[in-house]
């Protein structure tokens, strides 16, 4: 392992994601488990950054930076939602120290809109990523997940976002409702998928009266339950276009996400003919929070 | 008690309810409890019967008429889905009889529409109790529930319908997604769900964008509780209703369904100018089986 000269850490709501970096930003060790927020206590977040740092081998001495829901009211150590338009650096000079605790760690803040109220703790984050490989970035920012993100970027600025929260609510509809029962957990039909794509964007309104008929297909019909959870999938991937149609209508998409999902928008947008391309999720947030780092340093050595 | 003549049952997914009538349909006797189809087998459908009707003292040859889940595929013993437009005698010339038991039991057929697919068990015997006292009745009704039906009966016909799944939805958001955080379990704000009923009815398209606004505005907004669980109520039966605006707008809506949930879609019509009214639930539900119970006899004695 080459000498490591910052930890930078993607702390969520349900995972923890650890890297440790050379100054040259390569990757000379990982780590990461399902100690998201929602599993911690306040006073555990210093012990769970400590021994995953202690597992991999780095000293006390090397400072980390963190991005996500442990800079939320209800995690380590709150570091306030910076108010949109919000220039990235921000990101960088705005981190919250934690104070106690004897390694030198920093959170990086969200970002909030006010109205209607939005708010994001990690997309900012990869979005500044993007921009420090493409700093003359300007456009839309997907970002699929559990709570997808719209992003409109331009001048290294987040000017305005929308949430969806289409991950939470395909979990629910394939694993929790009573369409589940038609669902197999790993089956798949791209036409399914494309169908119920087109259907949903061409009348976006009835989409609710469209869900039920997955499990009436099912019960007196002959649909597959492979052709059940992609028709889910893209008229709930439909709606969620129909509802931010500003934001990709005549214009291309830079999506960062889990390339698996990444792969449906990707579909549906070559569907639609809108130009879109997927980025690395992993290294998005790499580049963020060694960006963060590095402004922090400077602001505090300027 | 006077004589029963019949026992009737609504049968459902989570719930068991049975009356015992006199010859006059006057209830002389009830009994419910958690036994719906999901908690049972096969088997323990004729015993979790005969343990309610022997508790209250009614004995072995009394018929029993029941609607419901019971006779779905994976129910008590299966009453084929009448396919649309439906005559609503034959959901009594059409039961089946339970074999293989002392008593004689009857369950009346779901309804079922074949493209797009769709299907009903239970709300269709209300109608029938709805078509009962009042034999002339055309219209809309609506019978808000986990799963809404929207039914369009005329000629004594259910002639279409439409399911969405709002109840299980609301439950969804307001009890396990992000959104639970948010709110207050009895807290209500008749302001914030008219809001909310205007808004989803105008932009349908957008309320996908609209649910995770709840959360943040919890965050960094002066949101309440209670506004935050009837602003979600709204959101939800607003984009119903834009789903299925053919099935009420210029016309007058029957509802059928549980009084709380009933007031809420009277407070909505109410709003956007749409006639409605609200029957009793149990009372259509009785006055359907009866119904149902005679025609059974009936078509066997003729």
């Amino acid at each position: 392992m080459g000498e490591v000269s910052v930890i930078v850490v993607d702390w969520g709501t349900s995972n923890f994601r650890l890297w440790a970096l050379e100054a040259d930003g390569t990757i000379a060790a990982a780590s990461d488990g399902p100690f998201g927020m929602l599993r911690l206590k306040r006073c555990d977040f210093g012990s769970v950054l400590e021994d995953s740092i202690a597992k991999i081998g780095v000293g006390p001495d090397v400072p980390a930076v963190i991005c996500g829901m442990a800079g939320a009211a209800q995690g380590w150590c709150e570091a306030p939602y910076l108010q949109t338009p919000t220039p990235l650096d921000a990101l960088g000079t705005g981190t919250v120290k934690v104070q106690g605790i004897d390694r030198d760690v920093h959170i990086l803040p969200g970002i909030k809109k006010l109205s209607p109220a939005n708010v994001m703790r990690g997309e900012e984050t990869q979005i500044a990523g993007l921009l420090q490989r493409h700093s003359d970035f300007s456009g839309t920012v997907c970002l699929p997940g559990t709570h997808t993100k719209w992003v409109r970027v331009a001048d290294q600025t987040i000017y305005d976002f929308e949430t969806c929260m289409t991950g939470e609510k395909f979990a629910f509809f394939s694993k929790t409702s009573v369409l589940s029962h038609s669902m197999i957990v790993d089956g798949w039909s791209n036409v399914a998928f494309s169908e119920a794509v087109s259907e949903a964007l061409s009348e976006p309104n009835v989409v609710p009266r469209r869900l039920f008929g997955i499990r009436a297909e099912m019960l007196i019909g002959d649909q597959s339950g492979a052709e059940a959870r992609a028709r889910l999938s893209g008229l709930l991937i439909g709606q969620e276009l129909a509802a931010v149609r500003p934001y990709w209508e005549g214009q291309a998409v830079t999506l960062i996400g889990a390339s698996a999902l990444c792969e449906l928008y990707l579909r549906a947008f070559d569907q639609i003919g809108v130009a879109a391309h997927a980025l690395n999720n992993d290294a998005m947030t790499i580049s963020g929070l060694l960006r963060a780092h590095h402004l922090q340093t400077e602001s505090k050595n300027a």
